[in-house]
């Protein structure tokens, strides 16, 4: 190349020349991956409508070359070669290497496990399932979404059985769950889902008890224009030192969207509901904790390789869910905010908007059929249900005909709600729709991560909520980077934790967090 | 595939079963250009600027695959099956299929003349260019932009000697004109250019002189807001049928951008003068005229395949410039127009709108230095200005660093004004800084073949005055449909001449129609 060019350690000779050959292969991989990227962007913030089925098919057919391009004989020959170079001369390899050629592999592997056409067409039902999503939510018609699911459910077990026969492992289910939640079983899960379980519903009457004995929170009800909203939303994602330069927030009548690349991160939240601001508060901050995540890999290193990837969507939720609930529901996050609303949305000393009537209002637990406004202590119910029915459709027992009335009844039994249409109901997420099987427990163990993540910071940053209270977010993003995002996969995320946290992941901190926040912290009320 | 796809001729089965992979092969091919017309789209309207330098590598890397897959070994054996077949199987190949056959050849037998370094390079560089160029023209820095325009002349005579050296021909700059104005040599530009040089040279004082014997036009001076420019041109083009279902209208710092896909058209044009409607709807109606010729091309049986393309710039050219020129400045438009612009633009029975004022705005011959304000009749004399000074580049007798000044003094010595500076000059186009030499003629070879089908088009559609005055420009953009549009690459431009207009491309009729327009039309003066 004759024009100066990214120059990154990805670029540089390795004495083992079958990884820096491997490394040209990735960067190759990693700008067509990038490409995906930017049509998936463009494909729900600017396309014309018209374009709808040609954009699937670009996209299948992109990630069909992707798929290609990584699964030929070379790449394994070159993989063998390098692993061997590696065992003999482990002193030419440093630690990025090493995570960065074991990285490769595992992306080798995944992809050798799926042929080309179901790699294709499971990109198209992934891409076309946002639209049929869209379109039976806003007709409140199940009919509309049915087929397309009963195609995917198909689709994702003839991938999972691909995967269980090549990997081994416990059930279909568990295969799946691999893609989002990597080193976790659905027995580990089982056993830490049943703590919660058991330890909030215990803990539920007591706050709700606590709760009755206070004044309800006032309500918000004013107009709060869009314009507005977005400018807020766009500065606290600046204050948390997210970078315009390399990225955007956009609204969307779709469902939100993290993702992009560290140089380009498109955070899309779902059109902004002028009745209610925190609502679309909430939703950028849990996609600034996303973009940090992708602004922050070893961009200017390892762009495009295998290690500078995230570890995963569990390890992605844990830090889009400790700024949207861990920070975002503080006290003190709202005595920043209050005075700061009160001059944007011109209502000097309005109660609704005093801190604490706004941190009522964020930290009341109440029943409801939606997990996108379900509290921080209900939510875990609304990952329990998914859970469970994602694993019977996958493992066969349960058709898709039948989903809508368990959806229903398994949730009245969880949380005594009722939904009043499909809408209301099975309709609510996206992700079934767009392939996501597995995806829910990472929610779950995003918040057991955020919390576990969230005690240690307390501990490294001293006057932790002076900090939130000033708006100094930046010292929070910097702890985050340096621990997680700047690591990218040079460890496990279960190395990962335990070099941060001291400690394996476990349930422990985010009941201890419920506790705090919710239980202990009225002195009337102890243990 | 299992979804339902596009069905379309490309994926019929033939005869030939070389053909009819070759066929799946350019579909492939097609899409990943039109991937990469949709990045080139993002990189004006919407993507961050801190993903600049890798998304320039992003886009010459999908060039370089696409180059690659062009080039195959297959692809030319399976060409030379197929052109066998054609000759001895003659009933089993429709004309389309025969033209179809005849571009792809074409497409190969281009990309095949260069290595897939220099395609990437060359991708990079013309990429590059249009930032280049807005900051130079911007910072009026001609220093900012030599040393990449000298790059770029060096790229393209490396091209252009591997294409003379395999194509044969007269010289370099013949072979990059056949990029822009295929079957046009430099010869054959060079007579036509003297006539017009001559016959204009003529008209122009006898234009002058009627001219001053008028009243000078009310410039336009009002303030005219943006939202309600955007509103005209989007309804402009509206009318004349551009399918906003497949494509938009855009603003943008930059120069304006033709292109896209007929399934996603989307038209840039550069941020709107709030003190001059009449240029941006100058500018909105000249990618109208681009953008119409793409929506038309045949896309339901033939998209992505090499028939389905346009005819190359000079083709483009005409029906932009028929668009913007011929119709864009006829009485009647300004009579349609000027009603709806008094109540667009607050301005009641304001003089400056009659539409005798802004036709004569319109049709005001001015020698100027800026080739995108010119008259339709001194326009010619800024491009053969441009064509002399890229031949001499490319022939290497006119060094980049030469450039401005002589830039200059041709201007002065061909049109009598000096630019004020390097804005004003030599820096006042994008197209050289984006590797388009060869370019230039096509907009007089463009205006040349307008002002022929506006002759045929004004036979054949009676009352097209009325039809302009009622603004009724579908009648005008269903000819150009029928006669061109429609026809992608079934015939050649010089085949297609003589089919449409009865006549091989010539100088006459814009030389008609420039007399007709300005000379004659005073009826107190006679030839």
């Amino acid at each position: 190349m004759l024009l100066s060019s990214e120059s990154t350690k990805q670029e540089q000779l390795h004495p083992c020349d079958a990884y820096t050959r491997l490394k040209q292969r990735f960067r190759d991989v990693g700008r067509l991956e990038a490409i995906g990227e930017i049509l998936g962007r463009d494909f729900l913030t600017a396309m014309p409508d018209g374009a709808y089925r040609s954009r699937l098919n670009q996209i299948a057919y992109l990630f069909k070359r992707v798929h290609q391009d990584i699964i030929t004989p070379e790449v394994r020959r070159l993989l063998d070669e390098a692993i061997t170079h590696e065992d003999n001369h482990g002193a030419d390899w440093d630690d990025w290497d090493r995570s960065n050629l074991r990285a490769m592999n595992a992306v080798y592997e995944e992809h050798s496990l799926i042929d080309d056409d179901l790699m294709e067409y499971n990109a198209k039902v992934a891409n076309e399932g946002r639209r049929c999503h869209r379109l039976a939510l806003e007709n409140n018609d199940w009919d509309m979404g049915r087929d397309h699911l009963r195609r995917v459910v198909d689709v994702e077990r003839r991938i999972a059985e691909k995967k269980l026969k090549a990997r081994g492992g416990e059930d279909l289910y568990d295969a799946l769950l691999q893609d989002y939640c990597p080193g976790y079983s659905h027995s580990q899960i089982d056993k830490w889902f049943k703590l919660l379980e058991k330890e909030i519903t215990t803990m539920l009457p007591r706050i709700m008890e606590r709760q009755e004995s206070r004044p309800e929170p006032i309500q918000l009800a004013d107009f709060f224009p869009v314009k507005n909203q977005m400018w807020l939303n766009e500065e606290m994602l600046g204050l948390f030192g997210f970078d315009f330069e390399r990225g955007g927030l956009y609204q969307t009548g779709h469902n939100p969207v993290e993702g992009g690349t560290p140089d380009d991160t498109r955070l899309v939240i779902k059109n902004v509901d002028t009745k209610n601001f925190l609502d679309s508060l909430k939703s950028a901050l849990h996609e600034a904790g996303h973009g940090l995540y992708i602004q922050g890999l070893p961009r200017k290193s390892w762009r495009y390789q295998p290690v500078a990837a995230e570890l995963g969507a569990a390890m992605q939720e844990s830090q889009a869910l400790l700024v949207e609930m861990l920070i975002g529901r503080t006290e003190e996050f709202y005595e920043f905010l209050s005075p700061r609303l009160e001059g944007l949305f011109r209502a000097m000393r309005d109660p609704t908007l005093h801190p604490e009537n706004l941190w009522a209002i964020k930290t009341q637990v109440r029943k409801t059929v939606d997990r996108k406004r379900a509290d921080e202590v209900t939510y875990f119910y609304h990952i329990l249900l998914r859970y469970r029915l994602e694993r019977d459709m996958i493992e066969g027992r349960l058709d898709v005909d039948d989903l809508p009335a368990l959806w229903t009844e398994e949730l009245h039994n969880l949380l005594g709600v009722m939904p009043q249409d499909n809408a209301e109901g099975v309709l609510q997420d996206v992700h079934w729709f767009v392939a996501k099987f597995g995806y829910f427990p990472s929610y779950t163990l995003g918040h057991m991560l955020a919390a576990q993540f969230y005690q240690t910071m307390r501990q490294d940053l001293p006057n932790f909520y002076d900090l939130i209270r000033k708006g100094e977010f930046l010292p929070i993003t910097k702890w985050l980077n340096k621990h997680v995002h700047s690591r990218g996969r040079l460890m496990d995320s279960h190395e990962l934790m335990r070099d941060v946290t001291g400690q394996d992941a476990s349930p422990d901190f985010l009941l201890r967090h419920l506790k705090e926040r919710y239980v202990y912290q009225n002195p009337d009320i102890d243990e």
